[in-house]
């Protein structure tokens, strides 16, 4: 099956976490936003505001498969793993990586919300002191707790990957996780990393996978920027 | 079989959204950490710490059934859903609840961060100009968006429920951020409520069914409070 992808064209964002899993894969997709022509966007808005929708999408990114349309990032990982062999096939180990994966969603907010704390319509310039203190936070007591608990995870399952004996989305995502830390705080990232070894080493692994080398280095790899849910601003990363 | 449901014994909080579900479908469940004795928290934190646990939860609420143990609220409707008879049975039925529910549990953490923007780990009076410009932004741009999303599903499912033909799970979500709101911004939410009468009206038909009629006026629906997600501050209510 052709797989329509949707998110914004600019940014990774949320969207990155598909399309890596799309890509390591080696999925037949299309990533209808990007498409030459500038028609993507607006075959995306269509899609959301379609009045006799049955299942309209709240946000991207969102998935067509067929007929079915699913959106939320979790969700459509769900979907997508035991069609990609990137996630168990039983009930149990279905729900265990979709329950990583939406602990890997909180992170992604909390990550966000360092820079833009007060309202994702102001500037960072206008909530800069309570976009400080929140990363102070942030590194003081979440990273700790969240990479910390994703390395025991990986401890626990012998190291090599986060769930059962194979690669599987979650492994995906929390490469993004580490590599988004590292464009964003690169110094607290630095002094941070050793504390999660095993987590780096999957980061090390899924970077030498043969597809997902060879789309970090193409043009379908957005890069990082000002926008999105990874940013640097000097003054956050002390 | 009786489920074993675990959370913070003291607030509603995350953990609101499966005791209704529990409790409209007359399931057979313990709330493990509000039985009498004390025992209930350190019985929680134990199951969390378990450094032979297969799957581990991060935080609560999680559920234990059978031998299954599985974290994250959307997550655990997701897997009740169907055997409480509180969601559709086939696959993309099932999807389109919990692709709700997730963006229930979005608004969640939008509505818990209007009084706690900078940082869960200080005061409400320690971050009050941040709260009231994100509580200022959350009633301007979020409410209308995401009260409204949910609004035209519920009218594009013809009014009554909004998935299926019947209640499900994401009816009774709606109903608790209804009930939430209403506390949490009584002046902000009653000036808005005439903007999504589908939604007030589901509000209306949840509260008088009779299970859930009965558990709101038992000791097990604990009150809502200055603790967990919906707090009032007269200052935010403008």
């Amino acid at each position: 099956m052709r797989y329509e992808f949707y998110y914004w064209p600019g940014i990774q964002g949320r969207g990155e976490f598909i399309r890596l899993a799309l890509e390591a894969a080696g999925a037949d997709y299309v990533d209808v936003a990007r498409r030459p022509g500038n028609r993507g966007v607006p075959a995306m808005m269509k899609l959301m505001e379609d009045k006799r929708a049955a299942h309209p999408p709240y946000a991207p990114p969102f998935l067509k498969a067929g007929k079915l349309v699913i959106a939320q990032t979790a969700e459509i990982l769900f979907y997508l793993g035991p069609r990609l062999n990137l996630a168990p096939r039983d009930e149990a180990g279905r729900l265990w990586a979709h329950q990583l994966q939406l602990t890997i969603a909180d992170l992604v907010t909390q990550i966000h919300d360092t820079h833009h704390p007060v309202s994702g319509w102001l500037y960072f310039e206008e909530q800069r002191p309570a976009a400080r203190r929140r990363t102070q936070d942030f590194w003081r007591y979440r990273v700790p707790k969240m990479l910390g608990y994703f390395e025991r995870v990986l401890k626990q399952n012998g190291g090599k990957y986060s769930v059962g004996r194979r690669l599987s989305y979650v492994d995906l995502s929390l490469f993004q996780i580490v590599e988004g830390l590292r464009y964003a705080f690169p110094k607290r990232m630095k002094r941070f990393e050793k504390k999660v070894p095993q987590l780096i080493a999957l980061h090390g692994r899924v970077a030498k996978r043969p597809r997902i080398k060879a789309y970090l280095s193409s043009k379908r790899r957005i890069p990082f920027s000002q926008w999105g849910i990874y940013r640097y601003f000097k003054e956050l990363d002390a």
